[in-house]
């Protein structure tokens, strides 16, 4: 066979694996957003068909054959379709070492683990919880342990790291989260101190849920999120916890929303709709191809977390959409001034729960989160030890009492859902953003200036040609490289919120 | 191989199968119900792919291997065993004809004509419809030539019958819809000149379409579907044209509201519950296996007319609903007694709209549609002709203008969907009931008594025992010989209805 014939039938398989993929997106959806209660069972059983059939095509002895061919000839390829025929290779040596049996089980306990941690969290009952992140945390690590033999990997930890990350490393993470904890804390501090008097009770004033839903359009649409129009690829759902999910022209957020916490919604959004428009604004060319994906979670989570913080908690952002918010509300916030608005929605205080904690001590929630994880797969802690490290941590490095799992150790879905390694993406995605922001206030200087009057544009644009069009053509530290022009380094982001905390606050 | 681990292994592949199409049906679902616009053509895709898939894993060799070793020991096997190897047979020997490039088109064109149905539907333009079901007829005209050579039959539009309703031929048809039509004009005739002077114009007191699906809520709970507890296996959506779909434990039901009709929620709620009640109350062992799914789509149809309009529409139930639904809507119609309550609610008037029809003239459209498709696949007429032609039937045989083509040609979405030979499973449903009807009336004779008391299960649970829990064990004609002892014969349905009209309106 011709070297580009058996290229372009290796892609006709790769189309068929990425439709199939973005139809169990759908499924999962479903299962958080809209599935009856009974459905559980058959839904772990659609969701196990599912990664089963996707991992035999994966497989499938004439991928292996296919590849070999377009390797043979590969001086015909352009870049693009190198890495194209790269990541297949990636994906084939990786898969066909774990056995079908394994992918099906995994899926399938991932549904129902998922499904006991709801019930658990909103009973507050680590016990009904453990025994089936037991079995979710044993047939993660038969398949890392599968997965790291087939990378060389010695770590296994290492090894799930590098599932999120490509080339990501414990050595590298531990690395730069003991440089954001060397300027984090005494930040924290330092803010703390010099914000002890601020009144935000304000923020807890109740906005109807009908109101919230308008502002979350609102917000949405402000940064390019279409879920209104007749071309719409997008839409907003409520579920317990939010997440994103999707494909190109299909691309779906969700949200909880707090009747006493509008601000929770209102980032939930910017956050959720950072990581839409990353899938959104893929190269369109490369659709149904591998290199029409997300770079790493990492980046993702770069993208998810500027439009959340570096736009949507800047003070530019904040006075313009200051009297938007109270226009929605017919003037909740009417009697604050913007001073006071950007403090309260930059108040920065050690809390119990990650997602609702500020832009400083974020990332401690994270470091707390990749210090467990390291010890539960090297075997120092025990499942059953979860909940006493967990609050012993949030002890020493937040100085809080955790009251309950539920504000503890059962507030996150990743555990439940088999994602150990995926916490670090969080804080990585700060560190980039930091090393974005750089490179972007060289190239447009005011892109702030024209955030405070209402034009995110400039910078939205900026993300959308650097990082989404390049896709998945690249590593997370090759792309990082290429639009930076250094390698990972926490000293931008530190630079950032160092400057950031200190203007606002006055110290 | 030993029999009965063939058996095993086979009924192992069904399950696979089985559970895919039930994640199709949750993509699908979807479609209707969520997806944004811009997501058309990656859903086209998705429905494409899994359709791909399924029709693979019915069409694979090892099937066909296992099939035969199961067949030459079928003496070791009981009723159900061999009803399920005979039921894969059936798909098999038809399947393994069908080339997988037909059905992937065909699924990715029903999605399109689908979707642009809706749009031609809302602008009124046909036009922009045409082209598209002219594609579609020619996708499925292309696979059930293949059907009727697969299983003998001469006739191209007998064979589409046959794929809906087992057996069923057009000659058959043509019998009982003629026996319809025989009766039920002058019973037309006879209900409006006895209804003529009726004020109905209550009806379209405008209710808010939040108070509507709590009466929904209300019906659906009242026969017994269950979308509220934390067993609920089903679940309410608004679409555009109402559906029913899933699978045992997850099977939903759509609605479309309008402010002006709370009759239309109610009859559409107590339609589709009926449809689901028949999938969740399937027998539970059978589940995951072929004989575990309905018995045919005229059977399907029978369940759900029986509680629309049996239940739903018996004076015995309205009495007792009168009082409920003035409860639920601050007394809407508390100045209309129940006389004037049960005539409006089933007044008879010809009507432009299939779903929204009476009781009466229901079948008479689906007569229309039945001859219209009888000559489309004979060639008498072609697609461009539908919508003159469908008027025409319209003026002749409801003596009805047709006042713009979504009111006509376009208000259903079964061309679109490829569904040619449907419309008759809705008549056919009627006339099932019927005879169910006269069995019940023997067996029960107080269930009415029971209805007017609020108490609704002696019916169900009827239906549930003999239908329902008998599932794919029969082919349709043979179900309805068990339970009831006779060949199909539409002179119960008409002996019902004539009845019931002549008391209703005294004549």
């Amino acid at each position: 066979m011709a070297n580009m014939e058996a290229y372009d039938n290796l892609m006709n398989k790769m189309k068929e694996i990425i439709v199939l993929g973005s139809a169990t997106a759908i499924v999962q959806w479903d299962m958080e957003a809209y599935m009856p209660p009974k459905g559980i069972m058959l839904k772990s059983e659609q969701l196990s068909q599912l990664s089963k059939m996707i991992h035999r095509m994966v497989t499938d002895p004439e991928v292996g054959q296919l590849l070999e061919t377009v390797e043979k000839g590969s001086k015909a390829l352009d870049e693009v379709q190198k890495r194209n025929a790269s990541l297949v290779r990636r994906a084939y040596d990786k898969e066909t070492k774990v056995p079908e049996d394994l992918v099906a089980r995994l899926a399938k306990q991932q549904a129902i683990s998922v499904e006991i941690w709801k019930k658990a969290k909103a009973a507050n009952d680590w016990k009904m919880f453990e025994p089936d992140l037991q079995k979710m945390v044993n047939l993660s690590r038969e398949r890392s342990e599968i997965e790291a033999k087939v990378k060389g990997i010695p770590n296994l930890y290492d090894s799930m790291l590098d599932e999120f990350e490509r080339g990501l490393t414990s050595s590298l993470v531990t690395k730069v989260f003991s440089e954001l904890r060397d300027r984090l804390v005494p930040l924290t501090k330092k803010c703390a101190e010099a914000s002890k008097e601020l009144d935000t009770s304000f923020l807890s004033r109740k906005v109807p849920i009908e109101t919230q839903m308008k502002i979350a359009t609102d917000v949405a649409t402000l940064v390019g999120y279409d879920t209104v129009t007749d071309q719409a690829g997008g839409r907003i759902d409520q579920v317990e916890h939010p997440f994103t999910t999707g494909y190109y022209d299909d691309v779906r957020i969700t949200v909880k929303y707090h009747e006493d916490n509008v601000s929770s919604a209102i980032y939930a959004i910017l956050h959720e709709a950072g990581h839409a428009l990353y899938e959104q604004n893929l190269n369109p060319e490369w659709m149904y191809t591998p290199v029409g994906a997300n770079a790493s979670y990492g980046i993702h989570e770069s993208q998810s977390r500027f439009i959340e913080n570096l736009i949507g908690r800047s003070p530019e952002f904040l006075r313009y959409y200051l009297p938007r918010l109270n226009k929605l509300t017919g003037g909740i916030f009417s009697d604050i001034n913007e001073t006071a608005f950007i403090k309260a929605m930059n108040l920065v205080k050690p809390s119990l729960i990650r997602i609702e904690a500020d832009e400083v001590t974020y990332s401690l929630h994270i470091i707390i989160c990749y210090e467990i994880e390291q010890d539960l797969f090297s075997d120092k802690i025990s499942v059953s030890e979860l909940p006493q490290v967990w609050n012993e941590k949030y002890e020493e490095y937040l100085g809080l009492d955790v009251l309950d799992d539920t504000n503890g150790v059962l507030q996150d879905t990743h555990w439940a859902s088999g994602y150990y390694g995926y916490f670090p993406s969080y804080a990585l995605g700060n560190i980039y953003d930091g090393m974005f922001l750089e490179k972007l206030n060289k190239e447009i200087p005011d892109w702030l200036k024209q955030t405070e009057k209402g034009n995110l544009l400039p910078s939205l644009k900026w993300m959308a040609r650097h990082v989404h069009s390049e896709s998945a053509l690249y590593d997370p530290a090759d792309l990082i490289e290429k639009i930076t022009g250094n390698k990972l380094t926490a000293g931008p982001f530190l630079d950032y919120i160092e400057k950031k905390y200190s203007t606002i606050f006055g110290f």
